[in-house]
């Protein structure tokens, strides 16, 4: 074949490209995962997943599985979304299952944010919102918190936002919000109110009671933390049934495939198994909280399996520099946390998420041979 | 707790969230995937699914990372990417995977489709597009195939599409397009051209060997056919890096579960099992497409693993009447197969996927069994 003798020979193949692109996708800056590392030997406490495994059920569910692959999966997730209705005590129909709670907040967007302005988060929150508003093409806009992290109800009330976001427990102060002051914020406001609640199984509270007081109430779960299911991709809404209807509308119609919806199943009805692991990981997290406490080191009280600590220095000195310092101390030790140096809210903290007993002595210990940055 | 003094007391909680809803998400008709039947005992020819087993290597993969569920997947599938790469002799920067090939369809839409008109698909074709155009807002137009199925390249010229989509081979009708008709379309547009070769790997011919010559040109692929993994959702697509690029900006940052990566990558590299399988699929296909056009049944060549097929009664009258007959006669058989009759060009045709011979047997027994309707 001769080439096609078309642009692409004579102009710029980027630029002819670029020039075919929706404008505002043009403009968006990706949302930056916390990194996956190849190599092994690394202490990973830097996406929140859970350090034990998951159920054992789950493994000769997908293994059954295996052998219907050449077959679609149920495009509506219709008996993994009938367990979670019965794990919650509401009707299937105020379920809808997702590739991860990523996909059901992309879903949310889609539907809910409005043209221009209107979709609101408090910050700080899960970064994800901003890249979705994004690429939907509408703005987003934040309530910040004050450093207490009390739910800022007047600001939102006034904001009067068509839909907001609300992670609750809060990523990445870990700060859980009192249902008391969700209702009150929904007595207040007018749109719709998610409630990312990833991190509720670690919390002593969540808002579920709610949604049979208020059909805006959206409140988003995921398999990737509490279960130890990061890497199968389910995540889940629970709303009023209407919501549900017009998430339907615009999700992929396979968008979790058989081996994510037999592996969530069963994980989900393994309640003993959980609550176990669960307990564990919030008794590290108390303990290691404590310790941190205990160096001075101010650390939001957490209701999740993380926690959020400014470090200082033996003189007291804190900052984005010491809390730099000791980030990239740990990184040499091969201990993987997360650091947000992009905002003064947080650019003086780190979070870690809670391993094992075994992996918060490692933290400890290199905590301990760390040296600061001299003042 | 008493209940909320809210709107939901007093309103319709079904009306106060239509009214939050963006208006053209409202207006949305979801796509309507073919039927999954739950019970067994059905000969399954309506989603065009592979009818042998998906690589024997697929489910020591899954297994192996069963362990590792508790950790985020590569957000990336870079290892998935490098196959794929090599599967086809192209660079890595190339390829993007997505959750289904549908995944990738959405976020082209999403990505290249204009605001308003500027959007593209030749008719019939899948009918997965209109939905995704109308769920991302904007408007999709649509250039008619001539019965003799010949890629209708001077309507499409005229149109000038700044994105257009041609199922090549085509679906419903299984027709294929040759290569100089695709390079001469490419010659005459300036958009993005997305060649969906979801069948190909059952054709003759394909287009990756244009990709060289037009950076607007993207092709998509899928494992749901050729390789029996339709429950593991993967399909990806092949372009320009710099259309790669906007691409990733734009999906899920964990779109592809850890096991859909493990499995897809090994039932990729085994290439004799599925040249074996798809060698079977399509003698079986011309078997039966033969023995149609030995009815006197008007079918349409096929480069897929289905055929598109015009039933006629003994007394040579056909259309949608007749077509229906068949459809419901089988069904009652318990033999699914597709059904468009919402279009002339379609209503009087079946879509069968293509089985294993003994369920083509299957099928021409119950077609003897068929009482025609009376004239």
């Amino acid at each position: 074949m001769k080439p096609l003798s078309s642009q692409a020979v004579q102009e710029d193949p980027a630029a002819l490209i670029r020039d075919q692109v929706v404008p505002h996708v043009r403009a968006v800056s990706p949302y930056v995962p916390g990194d996956q590392p190849s190599g092994g030997g690394w202490v990973k406490l830097n996406t929140n997943e859970l350090p034990y495994p998951c159920s054992p059920r789950v493994g000769p569910a997908i293994a059954a599985e295996v052998v219907r692959l050449p077959k679609y999966p149920d495009p509506a997730s219709r008996p993994l979304r009938a367990a979670i209705a019965r794990h919650h005590a509401v009707g299937a129909d105020q379920v809808i299952v997702g590739n991860g709670s990523d996909d059901i907040l992309n879903l949310l967007v889609r539907v809910f944010s409005p043209e221009g302005h209107g979709t609101w988060m408090t910050f700080p929150g899960y970064s994800l919102y901003p890249t979705l508003v994004a690429i939907r093409g509408s703005r987003i806009h934040q309530v910040p918190f004050a450093e207490d992290m009390r739910l800022p109800i007047e600001a939102l009330v006034s904001a009067d936002p068509a839909l907001l976001f609300l992670t609750t427990p809060n990523a990445p102060t870990g700060v859980g919000f009192p249902n008391e002051e969700i209702r009150a914020l929904l007595e207040g406001t007018r749109g719709i109110v998610v409630a990312d609640e990833a991190y509720a199984d670690f919390a002593n509270e969540n808002a579920i009671a709610l949604l049979a007081e208020c059909p805006r109430l959206v409140i988003t779960r995921t398999f990737s933390k509490s279960f130890g299911l990061a890497g199968l991709r389910v995540g889940y809404a629970l709303a009023h049934p209407e919501v549900i209807g017009y998430l339907d509308r615009v999700r992929d119609s396979y968008n979790v495939n058989r081996l994510s919806q037999a592996g969530a199943l069963v994980a989900l009805e393994d309640t003993a198994y959980y609550a176990d692991v669960v307990a564990r990981v919030k008794s590290t997290r108390d303990r290691f909280a404590h310790s941190l406490r205990e160096r001075g080191w101010f650390t939001y009280p957490s209701a999740t399996n993380f926690v959020f600590t400014r470090p200082a220095t033996p003189a007291g000195a804190m900052g984005a520099g010491v809390a730099r310092s000791l980030f990239e101390h740990l990184r040499n030790d091969r201990i993987l946390v997360r650091y947000f140096p992009s905002h003064p809210f947080t650019e003086a903290f780190l979070r870690i998420s809670i391993g094992t007993d075994e992996d918060m002595a490692v933290v400890e210990n290199s905590i301990q041979k760390w040296i600061p940055p001299a003042e």
